[in-house]
């Protein structure tokens, strides 16, 4: 009943709006960057699929990287059985808890249709005797549970100033039937936003970095000496966790698209670059005011008001200045001196903006446009899309 | 590769969480409400459907109310194209400007299909241009178009202190080939929150009412006799629209929910209930706080947070006073002295949310897990989900 968006071959400026649409050749520069960056490191790449949501998306990223990639990351039971069940990745890490009844049940069908493959985390005891008698049940032999160690963000995670804590909680998973010790989950996603790289580094240093050496040399003295995995970092943090010598594997998701909230990281420009717009049309017009038709159902409100840019087409003068409010759930209400003169951006314009954040700007989204030189080069579907 | 989140006949505590759950007994109260209090107005009622987006909700509602509806208001071309090539409604108006190539096809191509029956709006002759070459190049004969008028929201709508700007742009359409004149368009989102009755009343008297009344008389006085609708009012305002006099229709959508903000409304929950919730799970558990598997891509939080409540069983002592803070996209966190309690809430507990602002967080779901008595009674597909 929905036809898509776009069709392939379409130019950009027919494509039906609000559109979230990807510069192609910005994605493919930020892709290779990323793995230029890691190369030669011995820390591994596990790129989130939780940012894009797409299985299209994640095939393309698995063709461009190859074997370079250690498989992908999931936040969402939905994204890990999206993402093996299509195919698109040869290993999964669920990096949240897997609690209750049905989600357990599900975690553990997928551990038994794609057997050694799947990791997913547990922060406590009941959380491991949930998954384990789930595997048993499914019958899987090999379901991977990592703990998830609390490095600072007060979140999920086990409390590692709790001397024997996490050395109790692996050794829980080697003991349980079912399930299979698979390291350690160090992340803290509130440090990839603090602005200097000066900053951030030294929220590494006590964060990441102190607690994952920490419970390396508890697990150690209680004779677990094998961690397979030691994982964390994302698109702000992923070199300085690589200098820490704690971390096996990263798994930055943003790096692809690019949003406002990460642009205002100081040093983040140099590497990457936006690749990730809506597509948005003027819909009304009056003196100073232009109204589109994007409003909070189709950019992320939460982390920063989106910035108005026109790539697809000269941007008028003084579109910097132009600040863009919410007019609410469908609507985008941009104003300033620049929208004083009628013939700029004038009903029917097609313009872009930047979200805040990327992740919850996808998720409100069926299918993202891709586009390169201002056509439509392909449509991807995103097909994991939802909150769970 | 996504099994759906629930199946008709499960209990509820077994469906995979986050879900998006309707408690039947109390919609059905909603609906049913909503037709009663407009019942011998002289005004129809012409639900929204940008609340709920889901062809098996607006069936539902059609079913419950039959021909008490003048048809169904939609938000965007999708959920117009949603509504009737399912079948769900015998009459929509699509409530916002259709501006540029693709939409305005798209919007013709509906008129053809189901002729006599689709409304959209326009507030400038450039939207009506764009609408009737939209209708001749497809054909259609009654492609029915309302003038928007700013009745104080500043968003979309003509200027109606600008004299003859209103009776200007009817005209317009009314010669524009293709196209027929629909009416108005007298619509004030922002005041259906005023939190009191008197001060909602002021504001509807002031804007819709007084706008309304000073259009109508400048039509008339354009020889344009004929104004089939004059439509506008929510949730908040539909009662004081109705006794403006001004309105024949009114379309509220949110009713059917309710919402966090909805709720702070003084006058609200005399006549409608919170029906929606987000069922979620406790995934990590530490003294005095809990995470929730629903962060911001699960609930709204644009609008106030989210309030923690117990439906599907005895509510703790002292959920009341815990509060919800966003934990980032995927995570939940509640604080509170309850949950200084290890025996309150326990990892693996489900428990439920009140949105802050309902549209916004069925934008984000798949399906609504329709609940009676703790069983899964249906589950309806969100079928118009989208930002488009």
């Amino acid at each position: 009943m929905r036809p898509p968006p776009a069709k392939i071959g379409q130019r950009l400026t027919d494509v039906l709006t609000p559109a979230l649409m990807i510069s192609m050749p910005v994605l493919e520069k930020n892709e290779a960057a990323m793995r230029a960056a890691l190369r030669g490191s011995g820390v591994a790449l596990r790129p989130h699929f939780k940012a894009q949501k797409s299985s299209a998306c994640a095939k393309w990223l698995q063709k461009q990287a190859g074997s370079e990639l250690a498989g992908l990351c999931a936040q969402t039971l939905t994204e890990a059985e999206v993402l093996l069940r299509s195919g698109a990745t040869p290993s999964c890490l669920l990096t949240n808890e897997v609690v209750g009844p049905a989600a357990t049940a599900r975690a553990a069908a997928l551990a038994v249709d794609y057997p050694g493959v799947l990791s997913v985390l547990a922060d406590c005891e009941a959380g491991v005797a949930g998954l384990s008698a789930a595997a048993v049940s499914a019958g899987a032999a090999e379901l991977a549970v990592l703990v998830e160690v609390d490095c600072g963000q007060d979140r999920c995670g086990v409390d590692s100033s709790r001397a024997g804590a996490v050395a109790a909680l692996a050794q829980a998973i080697v003991d349980a039937p079912g399930l299979r010790f698979g390291g350690l989950h160090v992340y803290h996603g509130a440090i990839q936003h603090v602005r200097t790289i000066a900053a951030r580094k030294a929220e590494v240093e006590k964060g990441p970095k102190a607690v994952a050496a920490r419970c390396l040399a508890e697990l150690k003295a209680a004779g677990i000496d094998s961690v397979p995995v030691v994982t964390g970092g994302g698109t702000g943090t992923f070199e300085l966790d690589v200098a820490s010598g704690t971390h096996t594997e990263v798994q930055p998701g943003s790096y692809l698209f690019m949003d406002g909230d990460y642009g205002r990281n100081a040093d983040t420009p140099s590497k990457f670059a936006q690749s990730l717009y809506v597509h948005t049309t003027v819909i009304s017009a009056a003196r100073g005011k232009r109204v589109v038709d994007a409003g909070s159902k189709a950019v992320d409100l939460l982390s920063g008001v989106p910035k108005a840019v026109a790539i697809d087409g000269a941007a008028p003068p003084g579109l910097d200045a132009v600040v863009f409010s919410s007019g609410g759930d469908e609507h985008g209400v941009l104003r300033g001196d620049a929208l004083d003169d009628d013939a700029v951006l004038p009903v029917g314009s097609t313009l872009q903006l930047v979200p805040g954040h990327c992740d919850p700007t996808v998720n409100m989204y069926n299918e993202f446009v891709c586009v390169r030189d201002g056509v439509v080069e392909d449509v991807w579907p995103i097909d994991a899309r939802g909150p769970g």
